[in-house]
Parts: structure tokens; C-alpha cells; sequence
């Protein structure tokens, strides 16, 4: 896969040394190179880095404060979740359904494939960054632990050797594009009165999620950025 | 998978326990239900067993002393490597080739799935008791990790269950709902001044353009339509 250097393996607040060691392992042995950390637990992240054996990987993966920054360069972010009903509000896919997908993306921008914690997963806010989820099929109540569910998900977008040079040649928007058409019209319907008193978060959430799920082009969102300016200089003028 | 209880995955002189634990973890996880050790390093099997979640996978995991025991009840056996090009005088297959193989043959007849330890692998010996050889396609000179190689193999096992690229049913926008939406978003336009003086027609149709590129679900436009019709409201009491 020529693009594999597009993809970021994104781990959210991974508390376990060998956790990271294991997906930075997968992360070579299926010939992909970016593993990104968001908030890791210091000790851990250095206890990974020291141990034997610690890759390349390991040794030029990158430190995050947040998710929005860790994905900022991305146009399609894939999150990972072992849930299987909740009110997701996004699309959930299977890894077999998400693998061309992604491979797709790959060929003409990058694309981060995020991780939660050990404990608790991703969080709503995180996932409220995510275009879609994609779940691991598996049975009963224990999720997958976190080095094997990086290693199938990568195991899997590792085993096409598709091309993908019949891919529209359309620029999607970078999640820092997203961004900032969600925040501007998070304004104008705050300042329209949309937004109920202490539901701000929430609202933001909720937009952030529906923008991604529409996966505008970056043309497009910068269409919606004008209108949206403009509509929020006139609220303004009131 | 019905006959999932046919499956035997075999550990081969496991030293680790944290291996031992996570190949349990993906049997579990993958709807499978036997673990056998052949010379398991007795205080990694004792700490595996001992380690919080320890699942009844390990509390019916059961000990061989040799390959040949351990093998004895299967009709099919599959050994795992990571070895390219050995002079393995065995049939190798991919994980995707393998799994239609495995599965039929469980329809009938046990099947054993073997993995050498961390350090060595399978010796000679262990693989003369092979009918085929199984390796997971990686990049590079660094074997996969024993638990992660479990979990792909597994997986792939599993996947037969899936119905193809099953991915959630998403019931999508009307053209008149997203005409509702382009009208909303237009009048919200206008009386903000983005909608120079006779170019309503070509602004309407660029607006109405985007809007179905996005080719959004009903409920999203449904909850857009709701923030347009909040700022129109706003918009109109200036």
C-alpha cells in the first residue's frame, strides 16, 4: 500500500505501556508508519519507549493535548468502539466495510483511525470528531483488548491490494475545516437563541457529529463558512 | 458459528502470561471456547489463571505434554509462522484462504490451531504434525506478537458470520426534505445580505447543489432545518 504513511493511529488516553508497544508493533508489522498519542499517561508512554525492542514507531510518534489537534490534518476520521447499541448517532461499520472505505481515503489525504482508553474507551466528545465507528464484530461482553483490536483493524486495511485509481478526485474537508464551520455556526445559533442556557457542550457535540457525518468536501465547507460569516455579521449588527 | 466448540486453539510452550491471558481473551471474544497447552512455563499458566477477568476459557484450558496429545482428537491441523520462505516442505496459506477451509472442516470434525512460543515459534517437530501452515502477511523482519496473531486469526475465523459489509441502515433525505432545508438556508441568506441583488436564482441553485452532494439522512436534515428555522426567526426580528 504506497499510502500507508497517511494513516495515524490515533491512541486517546492510553494508560498501558504495553499497550502502546503492542500497537506500535502492529503498526510496523502490517507496514504502516504514524502512531499519535492524545493525553498518554506520561510513564507509561516513557516506559514504552524505553523498552526493548521500541521501534521507529515509538521513537517518532507524536504527543497530543487533544483530539481536535491530533486530527486537525485529517479528512476522515474512523473511531473505534466495542459498543454496540448506544445512541451513537453515527454510521457504524464493520472492519471489512470500513477497510476500503479508508484505503480510498488514503490515496489522496490522511486519515486517523482513533483508539480509547483501556478503560473507557472514546469518549462522546471524542467521538463526536469521528466521520463514522467502526466496530470489531465480537460476541459477549468483554471488549477486545486494545493492542489486538489495533492489530485486526490494521491486519484488515493491510490485506487489500486494491488500487483505488478510479477514486473521484474530490479534496475533503480536513477536520480543522469541519472545525471551523462548526464553531461559526455554533455562534449564530447561539446568538439566535437555539442553544438552551447550560446545553452548550452538548449542542456543540451534536453539531460537530452531524457536520462530520456529511463529509463535505473542502470547496464545500468553505461555501457554508462564507454564508455561515455572513449570516453571523448580520445577528451581530441586532 | 455453530460448531465454534470444535475449534482448538493450541499455545505451544507459552512463557508469557500476558500472552496466555490474551489469547483466552480473543477466543472469548470471537465466540470460540477452547484453549489447550502443550508445556506451558507452569507459573505463566498459574499467573494467567490468576489474573483479574481470568475467563472460564482459562479455567477450562487444557494441558498436554506433547503436540501429539494435544492434536489428538482433530481431524485438521493448522500451524501458525512467521516464516517466509523456509524450506517448510508444507502447504502455506493466508488467514483469508485458510478460513473457508477451517470453517468447513469444523462443520464435521475438531480442528486444531497452533502457536509456537514468543521466542522460537514452532519447532520442526511441532509442525510435522501439521497438514498446512498458516502465516498472517506482515511487513518486515519483526514477528507479530502471540496474542495479536490469535486475535487476526480468529478474527478471520469468525468473520464468516458477518453478512458481508453490514453496515447500518440509514434512511436518507427526500428530495423534499433537503428542497425544505435549501429554502430555509436561502431566506436565511437573503436577509442577511450574502444574496447579491439578482443572483437569487444562481445562489438558490449553488445552495441547493451543496446541500444534496452532502446526501444527508432524513433526521439530520430534519435537525438543520430546526437551526435554520431558529435564526430565520432571529433574522426576521431585526
Amino acid at each position: 500500500m504506497p499510502k500507508a504513511g497517511r494513516l495515524h493511529v490515533v491512541l486517546v488516553r492510553s494508560r498501558n505501556p504495553l499497550n502502546i508497544g503492542a500497537a506500535a508493533r502492529a503498526i510496523s508489522n502490517f507496514g504502516f508508519s504514524n502512531l499519535r498519542l492524545v493525553n498518554p499517561y506520561r510513564v507509561a508512554f516513557r516506559e514504552a519507549r524505553s523498552a526493548v525492542g521500541a521501534s521507529e514507531i515509538l521513537a517518532t510518534a507524536r504527543e497530543y493535548k487533544s483530539v481536535a489537534d491530533a486530527v486537525a490534518d485529517c479528512s476522515l476520521v474512523v473511531g473505534t468502539t466495542s459498543v454496540r447499541h448506544r445512541e451513537l448517532q453515527q454510521p457504524l461499520k464493520t472492519p471489512a466495510a470500513s477497510a476500503p472505505l479508508i484505503r480510498k481515503r488514503l490515496q489522496a489525504s490522511d486519515v486517523a483511525l482513533l483508539f480509547g482508553s483501556e478503560k473507557t474507551g472514546l469518549s462522546s466528545d471524542d467521538l463526536s470528531h469521528c466521520n463514522w465507528l467502526l466496530r470489531i464484530p465480537t460476541i459477549g461482553n468483554i471488549s477486545m483488548n486494545l493492542g489486538q483490536a489495533v492489530a485486526v483493524c490494521l491486519y484488515e486495511l493491510a490485506r487489500g491490494k486494491e488500487s483505488g485509481g478510479a477514486s473521484q478526485k474530490i479534496r475533503h474537508a480536513t477536520s480543522e475545516e469541519t472545525e471551523r464551520l462548526t464553531k461559526l455556526l455554533l455562534s449564530a445559533l447561539d446568538d439566535s437563541g437555539y442553544v438552551k442556557p447550560g446545553s452548550q457542550a452538548l449542542t456543540e457535540q451534536k453539531l460537530r457529529k452531524l457536520l462530520k457525518r456529511l463529509q463535505m468536501s473542502s470547496d464545500d465547507a468553505a461555501v457554508l463558512q462564507g454564508m455561515a460569516r455572513q449570516i453571523n455579521w448580520k445577528l451581530n449588527r441586532i
